[in-house]
């Protein structure tokens, strides 16, 4: 295994159809990406994956599938209208505008002017037009985060599904950031899709409540091949912290363009309830919010004395473009063989894996051949509801290579034998080991 | 059975838990809506059965999942920025501004006045500016339809994963318009989500394949529990057709607020393969087309002569909004039952159903019932990646009901026969037969 630079992944992620760039036949649309037959899959499964750990096991965890056009109000009592900003830098010479913190030796990136503005400001939520006037009360945003609007349907999740604390709401969407910088690849992108779970817990739960899901979050990852020794856990310190947070542990992790956030995992108080209820007063809130006298709805609780009081949230909140790419990355390697070449392969988790088997008849034109193998795949087809596919292309040696590249667990090879005996051969991504089983017990040879 | 009025579905939706107005808190955002813990499960289960249904069980349909955010001139090309137009009216006494073909009898809906300005063109497509720079130089539309960037991922598909014809290109994801008049529930919306395949063939092979894909979309409704005789094929007469058309089917269904469209099958010729080819010289396009000087990309195929063509493309094109309003419609059931009481059922197909299986203890507090009623839900959920819930509220009666309105195919029950004989009693949602079944063959007693 050796530490991979960005262009290898970008390079397979272009040839073997993972990841495209956007808009590419008009030039392309900066810091967005478009995820092609394979990324699609791999994607697919992460969310699966995640869905499945936090909703599916816990029961008290509960789905959401929000809007991504909100309210201004949202995220102006979220905070977002004044905060959500980058620093900016204009280049007084080619009039480039830079993110202030990447700007090296007070140079301008594109052109080497030093004539640079002060670094100013800049919001990083788009806006857009909502209805037929086009004037400046009419406009939604593009939420910039999925987990505010978990906090906007708490109310809604309260009166349909009467959970009692600790619960938490789950929501996996697109959210948009219009990034002055975007860059390394699929890292820092204007449009992505975020995996958010807010955790409502008692005040006084939510220290251990952090370090749980902590705990979960390191377990879930490791189960996607992202280990947990290749992860580093950031207790963000104080002055750090971003304005609702009480308590923030970053899991770091080493990318090919360096070290940098792979998931987050805070402990955000009562802010954000607190910050969307009515009557805050009468709520005893901890965190500095903002006065709101425009929520149509109490955001709180009553604990056994029927005293209303605003919960804690722990919201471990991670993108699926960064896990895409950490989950990648980890899987990537270049091998070196036994017969003196090298092959390159993905080696993911097979739950994760686009293309779960592919089936090769030995021969191209084979009738024979080509009909057991495509019975077999409808066979297989039926009972695994992901990819999987005939690889008739008569070239097997090719077949292996093409499958290594994209990370399908089993081929299974059709030939002459099979016809006679009823056995296949079955091939380990991993160990290149060759099996011959018989075809009625393939299912039990495959761990998916 | 009876029809079904919307208010029923939509009162059901909110205190189920399916479907809430989006940021309800702060007035709500007209025309978008947000989906609760069963909605969004609900949702999920219509995109894994189409998902399926297309890509998984054709070997020659690829997937793909590209940007929201959609490069101008995808949409001049496309025809959108001329024609993606309803007609607007303003009401000079109220301001308010309506949809022209909404307006009856030649008065403002709102106010009753008469004084209405001539209708004129609006466009639906929100935009946002995007970088840094906020000027009309940068911006990038929301995409009105997934269909077009399947068109400008056409090349990048080919080359990553040489297909040949006839094969197909499918999106699920969010589309945009700004409705002028967004209205009945979430039949017209302003956010919402497309199910479209764009199936390529050979010119000649068109017509045939419309008619393929018209029948196994029929199919496809029929197994989400919409029958075909409850869908009527409208043959779009060819005034009514749009632009880029040949021929279209509509796949119309009687809404609880009127007969409308579901699905739309169209034959879209070589118009946009064409539009957003360069060298469209030379290319013999038969598609009425703009001369298009942008476009990097050849978007072509050769033929066994090597000439260079553009294929015909057939479109299927749902949205899960709409889907999932006529897959409630249809499961929606007021019975009167024997005992002379009513109940309401949602006899949704099992694959749909948000919530498996109820696991309900017969009494609430009983140590015994409650240990074997958790274990047998842990075991179910190992085997079953979807929801299943342990109902423990001690009454039998209340979960049946509530599981009925939810539509939870098996409520299972623990009794005191449980912890000594080893049996539960699982209860059919459709017939409410109860059947004592041994805890280890549950499985069997389930179809899902």
């Amino acid at each position: 295994m050796v530490a991979q630079s960005m262009d290898s992944l970008v390079s397979l992620s272009k040839r073997r159809g993972f990841i495209f760039q956007s808009n590419n036949i008009y030039g392309g649309l900066q810091g967005v990406y478009d995820f092609g037959p394979l990324g699609v899959e791999l994607k697919k499964n992460i969310r699966e994956s995640w869905w499945s750990d936090i909703v599916y096991k816990n029961e008290n965890i509960f789905g959401l599938d929000a809007s991504i056009l909100t309210h201004p109000l949202v995220l102006n009592y979220s905070g977002h209208e004044e905060t959500f900003t980058d620093p900016l830098v204009d280049c007084k010479d080619c009039k480039a505008r830079h993110r202030a913190d990447f700007i090296k030796d007070s140079k301008c990136p594109l052109c080497g002017s030093t004539a640079l503005t002060q670094p100013r400001d800049f919001n990083l939520m788009f806006k857009t037009n909502i209805g037929p006037v086009a004037d400046s009360n009419n406009f939604a945003y593009l939420r910039p985060e999925t987990a505010q609007q978990i906090f906007t349907n708490f109310k809604n999740i309260m009166d349909s599904s009467s959970p009692t604390l600790p619960f938490g709401i789950a929501q996996i969407g697109k959210a948009f950031r219009n990034e002055i910088t975007p860059r390394n690849f699929i890292f820092r992108v204007r449009e992505f899709e975020q995996m958010e779970l807010e955790y409502f817990v008692k005040p006084n739960d939510a220290d251990k409540a952090l370090e749980e899901w902590l705990e979960q979050r390191l377990n879930w990852w490791d189960m996607q091949g992202v280990c947990k020794d290749k992860l580093e856990i950031y207790d963000v310190p104080s002055d750090e912290l971003s304005h609702y947070s009480a308590k923030t542990y970053d899991l770091m992790y080493e990318f090919p363009h360096g070290k940098e956030e792979l998931e987050g995992i805070a402990n955000r108080t009562d802010f954000d309830l607190g910050s969307h209820s009515q009557n805050q007063e009468a709520l005893k809130i901890n965190a500095k919010i903002k006065h709101n006298p425009d929520s149509k709805s109490k955001l709180a609780i009553q604990d056994e004395n029927g005293e209303w009081f605003v919960p804690y949230v722990i919201e471990p909140s991670a993108g699926i473009e960064r896990a895409f790419l950490a989950i990648l990355n980890e899987a990537y390697n270049e091998e070196s063989l036994e017969n003196g070449k090298n092959r390159v392969v993905l080696k993911l988790k097979p739950h994760l894996a686009p293309v779960k088997a592919a089936v090769i008849p030995l021969k191209k034109n084979d009738m024979g051949l080509v009909k057991m193998a495509t019975e077999l795949k409808n066979t297989l087809q039926k009972n695994i509801d992901q990819r999987i596919v005939l690889e008739n292309t008569g070239n097997i040696g090719k077949s292996y290579r093409k499958h290594d590249e994209i990370g399908t667990p089993y081929c299974i090879t059709i030939d002459f034998d099979s016809l006679t005996e009823g056995t296949v051969t079955i091939r380990n991504r991993d160990t290149m080991k060759q099996d011959t089983v018989k075809v009625e017990s393939i299912s039990k040879h495959m761990s998916l």
